[in-house]
């Protein structure tokens, strides 16, 4: 069968979608080929294997939640203090609540990965490339913070987007920007 | 039809186990009854209404996961200080080890309130809760840090706590106990 990137990524922003509303169990090939609007069969040519499959959604996710080149440029050319880092974890946040999906689609494929070892190992070392991709800019931009700071960042936000996307209500009363400066303040030295 | 309460906790206890293992979309009636081992039918008679399930396992888990009343008084008999927050933080670290169900569970709940308004806003009002209690323990019991820095350390162990239960490799190169003992040293003052 011929194949086309575009629609495969097509496919893919489907299966997000699905995860996000109907959770891992709800991401079936036939909700995909509704969701994007394909003749049925179409996914299933394309995701043959159900490991495969989230293993690609898991890159579509990534891909997705990454800053845009140019954006991420024109905020380096800033002095990198702590300021700076504030910027970054604000636009951080803007991402996810931009795309509440993939959020909430990786979500998913983390608890799907307790129960798939195959998917386990696969998130395991996507999530370990990227943290260490993040400790390697943020050092490497000469931004302040050591080693442990930028993982302790990256576990604050962390709890901070789960608590955004699920229960948003929860941290009204601190205001996400006052924490997100806060947090840099004090765990960065 | 009669009821009894250990009964409805063997129940609860089963729709954790479910949910942890098979996700929201799972969780169901007759799984419920397998899970427990008890004659079919016999969970739709306790609940038959799934928002008030959903509410029931929530409350089920925040009461799993809370410390034993007299290992806390234990060790709070210790001096409050910052020592006293890291040997906290690592208790907590390990009871959600210990249950592993539950949180995933809680998870999956997080998830399933962004679909579901009526179990969305009872987990607000739950977890709103529980992280003021939280606050009111900490500066209560006279530990050190300001009512942000309680906050910051919520954020931080929940993002440990959900890396830790979903792709604990990732964070194996730093040690959860050094993790933990930065936070509370940086995030508390």
């Amino acid at each position: 069968m011929r194949q086309n990137p575009a629609r495969r990524t097509a496919l893919l922003d489907a299966a997000i979608e699905v995860l996000a509303r109907e959770g891992s169990r709800g991401l079936t090939l036939r909700a995909m080929d509704a969701e994007a609007a394909v003749p049925k069969g179409t996914a299933s040519n394309y995701f043959p294997h159900r490991a495969e499959l989230l293993a690609q959604v898991m890159r579509r996710i990534l891909e997705r939640l990454a800053p845009e080149e140019a954006a991420l440029a024109d905020t380096m050319s800033e002095k990198p203090d702590s300021a700076l880092v504030v910027t970054l974890l604000k636009q951080l946040l803007e991402r996810t609540r931009a795309d509440r999906a993939s959020h909430l689609a990786l979500l998913e494929l983390r608890l799907e990965a307790t129960r798939r070892p195959e998917l386990h190992a696969e998130l395991t070392r996507f999530m370990a490339e990227q943290l260490e991709a993040n400790i390697g800019f943020h050092l490497g931009a000469g931004l302040p913070g050591d080693r442990t700071g930028v993982v302790l960042i990256y576990l604050g936000m962390l709890g901070l987007i789960v608590d955004d996307l699920t229960v948003p209500d929860l941290l009204a009363p601190y205001s996400t920007d006052t924490l997100i400066e806060e947090l840099s303040q004090r765990v960065l030295r």
